[in-house]
């Protein structure tokens, strides 16, 4: 099984890297797994602005040279896994513009007639681990349930996958030693997830 | 009234900037609102990228002199007026960074102990107007509530105001021609808009 790690924060020192290390450190020792590999999109100064007008078509996104590297590592992955932590209610900006930018239709998705799509990215896995810290303590269940349905509905299934995992856990003002249990899960996750 | 317009879309050839000339045309027409601005994203090349660290502190966000103008365009504004496309089921990358960089902490909302906040923006009213067209028709039904619910509770309210208003447009892959009738109601409703 090959995993592609999709990390999304701009702080390595936060506990959002924490988890980070526990996916890491759980695949590493996980026989199933053949192959790692890491995108940190910050750490890659990713532009997630999608620019397209009369010029630059967005009908011929999936050959832009530009982001071939990034279609390559999700065509290659079995299994790909996002970091991030929920800002407003979702992901940053960030990781919801290499959506915009790397999901384009005739690589991720094919229009079927007027009204059907198909999704390209079949027979691969999801797991999404996010974090809610700030702004602020927002009740987790207002919004818990727009976080899944963009991320499930609105990005995964449209594009072909299927078996999606969401791990979210909130209270992350507590200090980082609090926090151990949830990072133990997630290591505990990885090194024995075989699908 | 004192009007903001906020626009996100990258192609000025698009039928959401016929929405935003129809914006522009109803407001300018009506008495009532007495000065309007208007934020283009994308020509601004606004950076959606959210950075913090321990030297750069997301608590110190309220006071970051990159974005001093574009808080003091909120705070100017009494009616707030947002015109994007829908990607992925929400509004692209580059407006949900701007909600990222600029709603900071001290200056949108303010912490009340540890599970309350209070919104800052109040007495101020918001428009939204979405267009849906790509990535393909996917059915508004299924993704209306999420991108209603993030912005209106996750957002909106969340910052102090609670006068918001959407028009959600689908059907966007029909000629511009055909889409005379839409245009013509964000007109008509600027036009006589009071508060």
């Amino acid at each position: 099984m090959k995993v592609l790690i999709v990390y999304t924060h701009p702080n390595h020192q936060s506990l959002n890297y924490a988890f980070l290390e526990r996916v890491l450190k759980g695949s590493e020792e996980n026989p199933v797994i053949e192959d790692i590999k890491l995108l940190d999109l910050y750490e890659e100064g990713f532009n997630p602005v999608l620019e397209f007008n009369e010029q630059k078509r967005r009908r011929d996104m999936h050959t832009d040279p530009t982001f071939e590297k990034y279609r390559e590592q999700l065509k290659w992955a079995d299994k790909i896994i996002f970091v991030y932590p929920i800002w407003w209610g979702r992901p940053p900006a960030m990781l919801l513009g290499y959506f915009d930018q790397v999901l384009a239709s005739n690589f991720a998705y094919r229009d079927k007639g007027k009204w059907f799509s198909e999704g390209l990215l079949k027979e691969k896995s999801v797991v999404c681990i996010s974090t809610m810290k700030g702004p602020t303590h927002y009740p987790l269940f207002l919004l818990n349930n727009s976080h899944k349905a963009l991320m499930k509905k609105a990005v995964f299934q449209f594009i072909g996958i299927k078996n999606i995992k969401f791990f979210e856990f909130g209270d992350m003002e507590k200090q980082k030693g609090s926090q151990e249990k949830k990072l133990h899960k997630i290591y505990h996750y990885f090194r024995k997830v075989s699908k």
